[in-house]
Parts: structure tokens; C-alpha cells; sequence
């Protein structure tokens, strides 16, 4: 075992605060990371809260990692020290199932790994990237090409997937117009993507004051979805819609504006349902509402190279480990953009 | 013009009864069609009662209809005087549109022409199948290629391209598992027509006594959906659920047995929502909900093509045109196996 240092939940109403552990002495297919930034996820919120009735503690959220690489297995090919690497959302599945076998390991039959709160072998829960160092099997590292800014290359390993596997598995390229459902950590990444992708790029707000950002990420116009004229002048014309946004809300607003035959996918769970959707909006145009869950370890690796080459990173603000408690406070009021960074240079034992 | 006679509302409140009008003399490309029979569609009586706000008085419901033609105009190729045809929901569409242009006329973007109830140039609006003879464009007439049995031939034409259609656009066939929910006019039909696409059919009711029926038709296992046990049993197995139920229901419980990126579609049309379907069942699954119209022209010949092939109709119950209002009561108690048809001989002048 490897000592390690991380910052921890230790129940759902207390602050993160300092936590020392042990990373598992690499076996011959692992690859040790220390971890040079960590992404920070909404995901970790509800997560060190509590708020989805499944955490385990002591808790060490993060799932958006890049790190340089510090130790190999005698079996890993793919990685040598001193190399740049990231870790996402999942550090295991079995393996076997149809959709691991697909590639498509976030879709396990039986249940992958989450990089955090997942289940370990022994009783232990994982432990996530809110930490100095991280043991994963070479299977879930990533490679990184980008050469700069690596800090805003975390933020792809979870918000950067989960908008390109849906952008990319319903098709998404040039001649087409696609919406894009809120701007937020997710939003401004599938904007991006979605326009380096080809396709003209409708960015849905409720925020006015978001116009000019969402311009500048690469959307061709901007919507105040709660200007009905504005969503109108739309009806019928989107090739597909991303919609980002997990607090409930009227989805027909939006199914609305799809074509014959499109889809609108989902990639926020509200926490209370959206009033159902219409019916007649489905049947009259074939139109469907679908859902996507992050993206699998070979579209990740797609993705990261993908956003390489497009010169994709996120739009980044650097927090220090101990300013994550305040953090999470702005992140419930939506004061980020568009995603906190954790420089992980400044983690430091209590 | 010509004379006809049909069977039509007046008003919301009154029972159908006998009504003298025209038809429109054969234009150049229209077939005049005297009607033998005629399909009881629950369209008819939502149209019938203005249920659904937007009836037009007096109202000839009826969009299954078998005929024999009786004249055609100088342009016609097709068809033939003594030629069996059918018409189905639709008698027009504006032919220029993107969805025309896909032989998609049922999505028409400028609105097809309602078979009953639609628009018509100066005013009138279109009188259906409860009636002695129907004129209609050749491009919306359909060869009849069965040879016996019309009366059951009838309903092809709508509840069985209702069904046709979304198992067509889904890609059901051989090795795959395909639930239909519910058996009544549209479910009794898709048991059939999946079965001979191919595809092992599993039929879930609500009724256990409908279980033998369901057999019969062609399901190789039918599923009682208040069973949880049985439901459970079916768990991301099945390919594709078609849901025929337009009574508000629990979609989860079906969308929970799709395998993942499969497809539930949605037939029937709730008067009041169905409960909200749950987003974390479609993002862990890549699922989709979706809903589909009847089907096109050339779908529907399609259709018709293939259940002549395959010894497909419906099972009815042919009544006389005066039983209709009684046959609209035991409509409203799912009391008829599985389509009501009208035998328009009887059809007489009050």
C-alpha cells in the first residue's frame, strides 16, 4: 500500500476537510497517477451531501483527473512514467456483458465502478480525485495529447464526455442545427463540441445575460427560452437537442422545436420529475426523448483527441483544495464558469 | 355531383343517424369507390362526441373502409370499375412538403386531409366511410390484394398500419423480443404483424383472461403488467415495446424491460398526461420513448401486401350500420374482440 492524502466528506452535514489514506500498491496492469488537477463535478456535491441516499463514507469525490503518471505495472503498455494521463468517471466493470463487450462500459450490466462512492473488494468504497495520487487499471486510464492547459483538460474527462457521446451517437455533424439546453458546466462543453462538430449550434438559456458568453463558445444564435416568439420562430427545425439542464422543467417547450423523427436526449436527472411530456408532440412528428449517461473508456479516448485537435478545453476557474466548501456554495447559486478546477499543488494535511 | 348517403353525428350530444349528401363528381384522377365496409375506429367516436374539441357537424366518422370501384377519372392508371380498393385516414396531403417528398404523408408539414372531419376547399369538411360510396384521389387509394374476408381487411387501415408502421420504422424481425401493450383493436394487431416479421412477441395486459386469446394471435408469452414478479422477470430484455394503451399508465414499468438504446413508442394518446416517465430509467440505458402516426401511403400498400401474404386481418365483429351507436357503448367497455365492422349493405335511408 501507498500512503495518500485526499480531502473527504466524513458525513453529509461537515465541511471537506483533510483525510489520509492508503492507494493499493500497483499490480501488474495499474497505473499510479499523481494527480496535478481534479474537475469538480456536481456529481461530487450530491454525492459528499448525501443527496442521492447512497453514500459511503468517508467520502473523496472527483472524477474529472489529470495527473502524470508515476509508477507502472509490469504488465501496462500503454503508460510510462512521467507520461500525462486522466482518469474519468469509472475505474472498472466487469468486463463480460454485452455492453462492456461493446466498449460501452458505462452501460454495464453489472454496474462499473465509479471512480468514487463505488464498491471495492474488501468493504472499502472508492476513493476519487479530491487526492494526491490514484491507482487505476491501465483499462481506465486516458490518454492526453493536449500539450498546455492541462488544468482545463480535467473538466472533459466527465462534462466533456457526457455531451460528446450523445452529440456523437445520434449523429451529430455539418448541414445540421442542434440545440443545446443550458449553459453550464455541461451546456458550454456541448456548445463547443457540437460546433467543432460542424453542425450550427442554438444555445437555450433563460438567462439573458449569458448571450454574448454562449457566442463566444461557439453558438451561432442564442434563445431566451422564456420568450415564446423567439422558441416559435424554431418549431420543427432541430436535427437534434442536448438538453443539459437537470432542474425540472417543461420539456414540450423543446420537443416542440424537433423535426420529424428527431430526438431530444437528456443528460440531467431532475430530482423531482418533469411535468410529463406531451404525447401528441411525440406521435404527430415521430419525434424522441431519450436519455445518456457519460460515454465509454474508448469514446473518452475519441473525445480527449477529438478536443486535442479542435484545441477544446474547458472554460476553467482554478480553485486551492481548501477552497472546495466554498465552492460548492457558489456552485448552488450557478456563480462558476464554467467549471472549478482544483490545483492539486495546494492540497495540504490539516 | 352524386348522391350518397351515410350515418352521421349532428352534434356531440345525439346518436349517429342517416344523412343524405354528395360526393364530388370523378375528377381526373379520382377513383369513386362504392364502400362494403367500413372499420369502427375509437377516432370515430372521439370525433363523433367532439372529444376532441375540433369536430365539424354533421360528422360521417370512418376511416377503414374496403370498396369496389365504381368509376375512375381519365387519368387514372391504377384502378379499374370492379377493382377492390381501400382508403384509410387519409384522403390528401399538400404533396410538396419535405415529409411528402418522403412519402410520409401522415406527417405532412402543411397537415394531411383527414379522411373524415378534414379540411375542404369552400368549406365543407370530409365525410368518411359510413357511407354508401367515397371519391378519392388515385395517390391516396390502396390496391386490396386479399381475396377473401374483406370485411376484416377493412381495419387494416388504420389499426393495421398504426402498428405496421412503428414496427417497420423500428427494425422489428427475426431474434428479437418485442412486447405489444395491450390488446385491443391497434395491440391485436401488432401481436400478428410482429409475429410475422418474425419476432418473438410478448403481449402485456391487464386482463388475464386475455391470455389464451393473446396466444392464439401469435404472442409467445403473455405477461400480466400488475404482476411485478412477471414484469421483473422481463428486465432490459426486450428490443422494442410497442405501447398501444392510451389510457394515462405507468410507462416506467415498460420502459424498465427495454434492453439498453432500445425503443418504447407510444400509439395511443392519454386525454390526460401519463404519469411523468423517470429520467434516470432512460439516461442508465440509453432508452428512448417515442410516439408514431398511422403510417404513408406506400407504407400503408406495403402493409397490405404483406398481411395478404402472410393470411393477416383482423378478428371482427360485423354489425349493421344502424348497431353503430350500440357498438360505440361497448366500444367504451373494451366490449368487442377486436374490431367492430360495418357491413354497409345494411346501410339504409331513414
Amino acid at each position: 500500500m501507498t500512503d495518500a492524502l485526499g480531502y473527504a466528506a466524513t458525513n453529509a452535514d461537515t465541511p471537506l476537510a483533510p483525510f489520509r489514506f492508503e492507494r493499493r500498491t500497483p499490480g501488474p496492469q495499474d497505473v499510479q497517477i499523481d494527480i496535478l488537477y481534479c474537475g469538480v463535478c456536481h456529481s461530487d456535491l450530491h454525492t459528499a451531501r448525501n443527496e442521492w441516499n447512497n453514500t459511503l463514507y468517508p467520502s473523496v469525490p472527483g472524477h474529472e483527473i489529470v495527473g502524470r503518471v508515476s509508477a507502472v505495472g509490469s504488465q501496462v503498455g500503454r503508460f510510462k512514467v512521467g507520461d500525462i494521463a486522466g482518469v474519468g468517471c469509472m475505474v472498472d466493470s466487469c468486463q463480460s456483458c454485452a455492453s462492456c463487450s461493446d466498449g460501452l462500459e458505462q452501460y454495464c450490466e453489472n454496474g462499473f465502478t465509479g471512480t468514487y462512492n463505488g464498491p471495492v473488494a474488501g468493504g472499502e468504497n472508492t476513493y476519487g480525485g479530491y487526492s494526491s495520487k490514484i491507482v487505476v487499471d491501465e483499462k481506465f486510464v486516458l490518454r492526453i495529447s493536449h500539450t498546455e492547459n492541462l488544468a482545463a483538460v480535467a473538466p472533459l474527462l466527465c462534462a466533456g464526455i457526457t455531451t460528446y457521446s450523445p452529440l456523437r451517437q445520434w449523429k451529430v455533424g455539418p448541414g445540421q442545427k442542434v440545440g443545446v439546453v443550458g449553459l453550464g458546466g455541461l451546456g458550454h462543453m456541448a456548445v463547443k463540441i457540437a460546433n467543432a462538430m460542424g453542425a450550427r449550434v442554438v444555445l437555450f438559456t433563460t438567462s439573458p445575460d449569458k448571450k454574448q458568453d454562449a457566442l463566444r463558445l461557439g453558438a451561432s444564435e442564442v434563445v431566451v427560452s422564456k420568450n415564446q416568439d423567439e422558441m416559435d420562430a424554431h418549431r420543427d427545425s432541430f436535427d437534434f437537442i442536448l438538453n443539459t439542464v437537470a432542474a425540472p422543467h417543461n420539456l414540450d417547450a423543446f420537443m416542440a422545436l424537433l423535426k420529424r423523427d428527431a430526438t431530444m436526449t437528456l443528460v440531467g436527472a431532475p430530482a423531482t420529475p418533469h411535468p410529463s411530456p406531451d404525447v401528441f408532440g411525440l406521435i404527430f412528428r415521430r419525434r424522441r426523448l431519450a436519455g445518456s449517461l457519460i460515454g465509454g473508456i474508448a469514446e473518452t479516448q475519441e473525445m480527449l483527441d477529438f478536443c486535442a485537435k479542435h484545441g477544446i478545453v474547458s472554460d476553467i476557474e482554478m480553485i486551492s483544495m481548501e477552497q472546495i466548501n466554498e465552492a460548492y456554495e457558489r456552485m448552488l447559486k450557478s456563480d462558476v464558469k464554467y467549471r472549478f478546477v482544483i490545483d492539486m499543488a495546494t492540497l495540504q494535511p490539516a
